[in-house]
C-alpha cells in the first residue's frame, strides 16, 4: 500500500520552525490521499555538534540511507559564533550529504507569485527552474595552502569537473526542458576564461542537444546572466550550471521573485541509488530563530518538490495549490506566525 | 610641462565608435587644461587577429609600457564567428594585459545617476565602488583537461590566491573606503566552501583592518551579495572581492544602476611600474556595431578614470560633471546616435 518514509533533519535556527509546518501540511496531505507517512528525526547541524561533537558519523548516513527522503531545515551557527568553527557545519554535513547521497540535481524552481512584490520594477512573468550540479565543480573540497599565515601563502581551489558529472546533469536539464513547454534551455558558464571546465560544459551540452532537437539552447557567461535576471528574467526556462555558478545565480533568482522566504529545493539523486533531500534556499536565520517570524513558505514547497519526487505528483500538486491561494491573499494581510501560515496552508489543503 | 601620453586600443565591434567619443572628450578637456595631449592607436583584437594572426605580441606589450595610460574599447568576436576561437581574443589580449602589466586592482564605480532607470522599484541611493582583484583567482589558467573528448574526461579549474596578491587589493580597498564618508568595506568571498582561498582573503581582511580602524567591516558570502545587490544596494560603500566574483558582482551592479551602457573601469597598477588600462565593462556587441547605437558614456567615464589616475584630477570631475550634466538630461530627449552623446558631453565641458 502507498506510504512515504521520511528522514527530518530540522537542523538549526529557523530549522526546526519551518520544518514544523512543512510536516503539518505533509501529514495532511498524505492523510487525505490515503498514504501512510513515517517521520524519523535526526538531530545533526550546529547545534548537535556544540552537544556532541558530531557533524555527521557514518552510521546516520547508513540510515538515512534507508528512508525515502530527506526534509532538511536549516543548518548554521550565528555568524558570531566563535565555538563554531566557520564553514564547518555547512561542508561536514549540509555538502557531505550532497555528495554521499550523490545528489546531482540541485534542483531549483524561480517563479514569481501572483502578489508577491519583486524588488524589479517590471518583472514580468517569471517561471524557470534551476538545474545546478550538485556533485563536483568547485565544491569538491580540492585544494590546499602553503606557507599559511606568511607573507608568502598561496592558497587554491580546485574546480573538478568530469565528463560523466556534466552530462548527467546536462541530460537532466535537457530533459526537464523538452517536458516544458517553451522548451529552452540556458547554460551558464564562463567558458572564455575557464576553459578546461567551460569546453568541456560546451561540448557536452552540444552533444546533447542532438538528443533533443525540439530543446532551444542558449548560452550565456555567468556575468551576462547576472543582467538579464535583472532585466529581462522571463527570458528564461530551464537554465543548467555548475555547483558555484548555480549558487550565485540561484540567490539572485529567489531575491528577484520575492525573496529566499519562498524559494524550495531538492538535491536529486536521479538514479535513485540513495535518498533525495529537499530543503529551503534560505539558511538557519540565528537572528530570527525561535520568534515565529520565519516564512514557512519555502520549507512547505520544498515538501512538495519531495512529494513530487516520491511518486505522489497529484499530491505535489494540491501543496502547491494551497500555497499558491495562501500567496496571493497576503498583500492584504498584517504579517502572521510562521505556524498561522502553516496552518493556513494546511486549512487550504 | 603637463603632458599626458596614452596609448589607444580601440578593438572590435562597438570599440571604434565608443573610443572615438572618449577621445573626443579627452582632447576638449586637455586643451582647456592646458595639457598636451599624445595619442598613439594600437590594431588589436579579433580583427586584426583575423588579418595577421596576431593576439598580443611581446613587441607590443613592450611599446605599451612607454605610455602613460592606455584607453581600451572593447574586444571580442561576434558569438557566432567560428573563425575565432572562442575565448581567445578575451585570454590571449586582454587579460594577457591586465596580468602583464599588473594590473592589480580592477576598479568598478557603480552609481545611479539622477535621471537613469534602474530595473529596480526602489533603487534608493546607489553609490560603491568594488575594487576586483585582477591578476589571480580563478583567472591564471591554471587547469587541465585528460581524457578530453572521451566519457571519462576530467577538466579542472585552478584558483591560485597569494598572501602578495590578496593583501595589496585589500589594502588597496580600505584605503579607498577610508577615504570615503562612509568608511565601509564589505568584502565578498564564499568562505564556507571555499576554505583555503576563502579563509586567506578573510585573515587577510582581518590583519589589514587593524590599520584602518575607522573603517567598518563586514563579510557576504557572494550568493548573499547578490540578494542585497537587488535588495538594498544603498548598504554598499566599498565591496573588496576575487576576480572571479568580482566580475558577476560588477556585472551585476552595472544592471542595477541602469546597464552596462554607463559602467566605466580602471585595470590599475597602484605600484606604476607599468601603464594603467582604462575600458568600458561592456563588451564589442558586435550586433550594432557600426551604427552608432552605442552608448559611448562608459568610454567617457573610463576616460575620467585615466585622468584621475595619471594626475588630472580636476579635469577628472569635469568630465565626471560633463555627463551627470547630459545624464540628467536623457530621460526627456529621443534616441540619439554615439556621436551626439560624444559631442553633448564635449560641448558641456
Ligand atoms: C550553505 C552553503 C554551503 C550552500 C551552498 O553553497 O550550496 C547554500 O548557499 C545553498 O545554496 O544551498
Ligand atoms: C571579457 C572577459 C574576459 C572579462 C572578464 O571576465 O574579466 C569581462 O567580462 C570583464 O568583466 O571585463
Amino acid at each position: 500500500s502507498a506510504s512515504i518514509d521520511i528522514a527530518v533533519i530540522a537542523g538549526d535556527g529557523i530549522g526546526p520552525e519551518v520544518t514544523a509546518e512543512a510536516v503539518k501540511v505533509l501529514k495532511k496531505v498524505t492523510a487525505s490521499e490515503g498514504v501512510e507517512l513515517t517521520l524519523t528525526d535526526y538531530a545533526l547541524g550546529a547545534e548537535h555538534w556544540l552537544a556532541t561533537g558530531e557533524t555527521l558519523p557514518e552510521e546516520t548516513i547508513e540510515a538515512l540511507r534507508g528512508h525515502d527522503a530527506i526534509l532538511f531545515g536549516a543548518v548554521g551557527a550565528a555568524p558570531g559564533d566563535t565555538r563554531i568553527p566557520s564553514g564547518l557545519i555547512e561542508r561536514e554535513m549540509l555538502l557531505k550529504l550532497r555528495f554521499s547521497l550523490d545528489h546531482y540535481v540541485n534542483l531549483r524552481p524561480s517563479f514569481l507569485y501572483d502578489g508577491v512584490a519583486s524588488p524589479l520594477a517590471n518583472p514580468g512573468t517569471i517561471d524557470f527552474v534551476v538545474v545546478r550540479e550538485g556533485t563536483e565543480g568547485p565544491y569538491v573540497g580540492n585544494g590546499g595552502v602553503l606557507r599559511k599565515g606568511t607573507p608568502h601563502e598561496v592558497a587554491t581551489e580546485v574546480s573538478v569537473n568530469t565528463a560523466f558529472g556534466v552530462e548527467r546533469l546536462v541530460r537532466d536539464g535537457f530533459r526537464r526542458a523538452n517536458e516544458r513547454p517553451r522548451k529552452k534551455l540556458t547554460y551558464v558558464h564562463k567558458h572564455n576564461v575557464l576553459v578546461y571546465a567551460g569546453h568541456l560544459w560546451k561540448r557536452t551540452v552540444e552533444a546533447v542537444a542532438v538528443e533533443f532537437p525540439d530543446v532551444s539552447v542558449d548560452y550565456l557567461h555567468v556575468d551576462a546572466a547576472m543582467i538579464f535576471l535583472v532585466t529581462d528574467p522571463a527570458r528564461f526556462d530551464v537554465i543548467v550550471t555548475d555547483n558555484l555558478f548555480g549558487d550565485i545565480v540561484t540567490d539572485l533568482a529567489a531575491a528577484v521573485t520575492g525573496g529566499i522566504g519562498l524559494a524550495a529545493s531538492g538535491n536529486i539523486n536521479m538514479d535513485r541509488t540513495a535518498p533525495s533531500m529537499f530543503e529551503p534556499v534560505h539558511g538557519s536565520a540565528p537572528d530570527i530563530a525561535g520568534q515565529q517570524k520565519a516564512d514557512p513558505t519555502a520549507a512547505i514547497l520544498s515538501a512538495a518538490l519531495l512529494l513530487n519526487h516520491v511518486g505522489y505528483p497529484d499530491a505535489a500538486a494540491k501543496v502547491e495549490a494551497a500555497v499558491a491561494a495562501d500567496i496571493a491573499g497576503r498583500s492584504t494581510q498584517a504579517a502572521r506566525s510562521t505556524q498561522a501560515v502553516g496552518d493556513a496552508i494546511t486549512a487550504a489543503l
